[in-house]
C-alpha cells in the first residue's frame, strides 16, 4: 500500500464522521485553528524562511518570491479567512426540495458533502488554510497537495491545523497534506477512483489541463480566464474606457482580468486612440490586427493567432476591429475560455444578443469583468471560478463543494 | 480531420441556435418527432430486421435479442415516449437565483444548456430516440453511439429524426449519430476534449468504468446498483418480507433492485427461512455467510467477497447475519456503489442512524429500492441515474442536462 493509499483509506474511515457534525462542532474547529495560527505565527514564518530561502537559492523571480513570502500581516489575514467561514452559513443539511409520493412515502432530497476532496494547487501557502478550512465547514475530508516551493511552510500549517483538531477532540485526518511533491504524487492522486469525490486544481493553465487530461476521478476545471470587451457602435465611450482600464490594469494577473478587446469598426477610429492613451499610463503593451495597426500606429505588434489564444495575465492587450457584433461574438466563441465575457452598448437587443449568445460563466453588460469573483457574487468565500458546465458554474463557494442525497421514508410501500 | 471532429464541428456549429430555441419551437420539433417515427413504422422495423438477423447469426441470447426487437408495439411506446416530453416544462431560461449587487448592477443567474452531450450505450436502440430528444428539448445538441448489434436500427432512427428536424426548418445537426461502432471511435469520443460539455454512459459496467477510467471530458456516471437491504431487529418481519420481495424479484435485472439482505442476527433464525421460502417461488440463488447457511441449510452456496461486490442483476441473492446496525452500515459502506439502500425497522433511532450514516443516491426507511427512478421521483423522463456526486446524484431528468450562466447588468460599474 503506497503512502497516499493510506492516506486515502484514513480520509474514507473519517468522511461519515465529518459529513455528521454539527454546524457548532465546524464552527468550534475553525475558531481553534484561526486562534493557533496566530499563536503559532513564529513557527510558521520560520518554515516560510526555508522556503524563502530555496527559492532564492535557485534563483526565483521576484514576483514568484512574493506569492510564496509570508508574514505577520498575512498570517493575521489567513486566520481572519478562517474566522469569516464562521459567519457563513453551513450548507450541509438544508432540505432542497421534497414532496409526499404517490403511495404516501416522503421524498426528501437534502443537501450532503460531497465526501473526500482533493486540491491540487501551487505556491502560494495561503491555499492550504483556505482549501482545508472550506472543506471543513462543508462538511468535507480533503487531501492536499501544494506546490514544492511551499512545502515547509504547507506542512507547518498543516501541522497545526492537525493538532488543533486533535484538541478539538476530531479526527486530525479531516486534513491531510501529501508531503511528497513529486510529479508521480500528483500522478497517482489524478488516479485516485474510489476514494476521491472530487479533485480540483487551482493554479495556472498547465496545471489545470495537466489534471483535466489525466485525472480517473471526477475534476472542476477552474480559472483560466481569456475575457474580451466588445466596445459596439453606440456604446458610450467614455464609460467605455473606464470599465477598459479597470478590467485591464487594475489587476491584471487575475483571471477576471480582460486580455483582448474588440471594438467596432464605425467608432475604432475615435475610440482606439482613446483607449491607447488611457492605458499608456500603465505602460501596457498592444498588439492589434491590422486596422488597430493603421489607426494606432506601427510601434503597436502585429497580434497572432496564438495572442488572441492566451491569457496574458500581465500589461498587454490584444485588440481587434471587427464588422459587427456578430464578428464579435464568434471571436468570443472561438477564443474565449468560457470564464467573464462584456459589452459595452447602449442598444437594448445588441444587449440582449450578447448576453444570450456568449457562452460563459459570466456575462456583463456595460460594467467591468472584474466582477466575477466569489465574494462580488455573495458567496462570502470562493474555493475556485468553475470554467465548466457541469455541476456548478463561476464563483464557487461552500455550496459548491456539495452533493445531494434522497431519503425515502415509507412505511412499507412496495412498487407495482 | 476525423469524421467525428467534424461532427463535433457541426455540433458546435449549432449549439448557440439550439440554445436560444423558444420551448414551443422545441416542442413543435418534438411533435414533428413522434409522428414521423409512427409514419415509418415500417423503414423501422425493416431496419431492425437486419440487427436481429445479424445477432441470430451470431449466436446472441434470446434475452439480449430481446433488448434489441422492436415491434409496432415498442414503437408506439417510443412516439408516445417523445410526446411525453413534450408536456414537461422548458429547463431552460429559468432564472435560478439573483440580486442587486453593493454598486447596484442586477446579478441574475440563468439555467441554460449544457451545450453539446455525448451518450454512449449498448444494445436498446428506443435509447437513440430517448437520450436525441431528452437533449432536443433541454436545449443540447447530442452526438450518440450506440451498440454495434444496434446499428441498423439506430441509423434509421436517426435518419428519420434528422429528416424531420430539416422538414421543421432546423438543423439536422442538432442530433448526430456516430455510424463508427469501433472501439477506437468509442475512444476517440471520450478524448473529445473542448468539444463535449458532458460525457454520459448508459449501459453495463464494463462500459462505465471504460468511459470514467478513459475520457478527458466531463462524464456523468450512472448506473451501478449494488443495493442492500437491512433488516434490523426491531422490523416488522411480514413488511421485511414483502420489500425484500418487491426489491428482488419484481424486476431483478434493473439497476435499482436489491442484491445483498442484510440481517440482524437476533432474528435471523426466524426470518431467513420465511424469505428464503418466498423467495423459492422465484426460483431465487441463495449465496449465504457461515451462519445463513446454518439456519438455511447447505444447499445455500458459500457466499465470496466477489459476490458482495457483484451487481447480479439476476435471481441471486447474497445474505449475511450482521451483529448490528453498525456492520450493517460497515458493509454498505465497503460494497454499496451508492445507489439505494434500505432499512427495514421500527426503531426511529436506528432508521436516522441509517438515513444519515448511508452515503448514496437514495437511502430508503420501510419500502422498496425500486422507487429510485425518474418517473417515481416526479421527473417524468429520465436519462439516467447518476451515482456520483458531483453535478447531479440519483435520477437525472431534464434539468440534469443543464448548466448555468450569470449575466451582470450594469451602468458603468467597475470594480475599487
Amino acid at each position: 500500500m503506497t503512502k497516499l493509499i493510506e492516506m486515502a483509506k484514513n480520509a474514507t474511515a473519517v468522511k461519515a464522521q465529518l459529513a455528521q457534525l454539527s454546524e457548532k462542532q465546524k464552527n468550534g474547529a475553525l475558531a481553534a485553528i484561526a486562534k493557533a495560527l496566530r499563536e503559532n505565527t513564529a513557527q510558521i514564518l520560520a518554515a516560510n524562511d526555508q522556503d524563502i530561502a530555496a527559492a532564492q537559492a535557485a534563483g526565483m523571480k521576484e514576483s514568484m518570491q512574493d506569492r510564496l513570502k509570508l508574514d505577520t500581516v498575512r498570517i493575521e489575514g489567513i486566520a481572519a479567512a478562517v474566522e469569516q467561514l464562521i459567519e457563513l452559513p453551513d450548507p450541509v443539511g438544508k432540505i432542497l426540495s421534497g414532496e409526499t409520493m404517490k403511495d404516501g412515502m416522503r421524498l426528501i432530497n437534502i443537501r450532503v458533502p460531497l465526501g473526500v476532496v482533493g486540491i491540487i494547487y501551487e505556491s502560494r501557502p495561503n491555499v492550504t488554510v483556505d482549501a482545508a478550512t472550506l472543506c471543513l465547514k462543508s462538511g468535507n475530508v480533503c487531501i492536499l497537495k501544494g506546490g514544492k516551493e511551499a512545502i515547509y511552510s504547507n506542512t507547518a500549517l498543516m501541522k497545526i491545523m492537525r493538532e488543533t483538531l486533535e484538541e478539538c477532540g476530531l479526527p486530525a485526518d479531516f486534513m491531510q497534506l501529501i508531503e511528497d511533491t513529486s510529479r508521480a504524487a500528483a500522478q497517482e492522486l489524478m488516479g485516485l477512483a474510489g476514494y476521491l469525490d472530487v479533485l480540483i486544481p487551482r493554479g495556472g493553465a498547465g496545471l489545470i489541463q495537466s489534471v483535466v487530461e489525466n485525472a480517473k476521478v471526477p475534476v472542476i476545471e477552474t480559472g483560466t480566464g481569456n475575457n474580451h470587451i466588445y466596445v459596439d457602435a453606440d456604446a458610450d465611450q467614455a464609460m467605455a474606457l473606464t470599465i477598459l482600464d479597470n478590467a485591464k490594469t487594475q489587476r491584471p494577473s487575475v483571471c477576471n482580468a480582460v486580455e483582448t478587446l474588440l471594438v467596432h469598426q464605425d467608432i475604432a477610429e475615435e475610440f482606439l486612440p482613446k483607449a491607447k492613451a488611457l492605458l499608456d499610463a500603465h505602460s501596457v503593451e498592444w498588439r492589434g490586427d491590422e486596422i488597430t495597426r493603421q489607426i494606432l500606429g506601427a510601434q503597436v505588434l502585429p497580434v497572432t493567432n496564438e495572442d488572441y489564444q492566451t491569457e496574458f495575465i500581465d500589461y498587454i492587450m490584444a485588440c481587434k476591429v471587427v464588422s459587427d457584433l456578430e464578428e464579435a461574438i464568434a471571436h468570443i466563441a472561438e477564443y474565449g475560455t468560457g470564464h467573464s465575457e462584456a459589452i459595452v452598448t447602449k442598444d437594448y437587443d445588441r444587449a440582449n444578443r450578447f448576453t444570450n449568445a456568449v457562452d460563459a460563466a459570466a456575462v456583463y453588460v456595460n460594467c467591468s469583468t472584474r466582477f466575477t469573483d466569489g465574494g462580488e457574487f455573495g458567496l462570502g468565500a470562493e474555493i475556485g471560478i468553475s470554467t465548466q458546465k457541469l455541476h456548478v458554474r463561476g464563483p464557487m463557494g461552500l455550496e459548491a463543494l456539495t452533493s445531494n442525497k434522497y431519503m425515502v421514508l415509507g412505511s412499507g410501500q412496495i412498487r407495482g
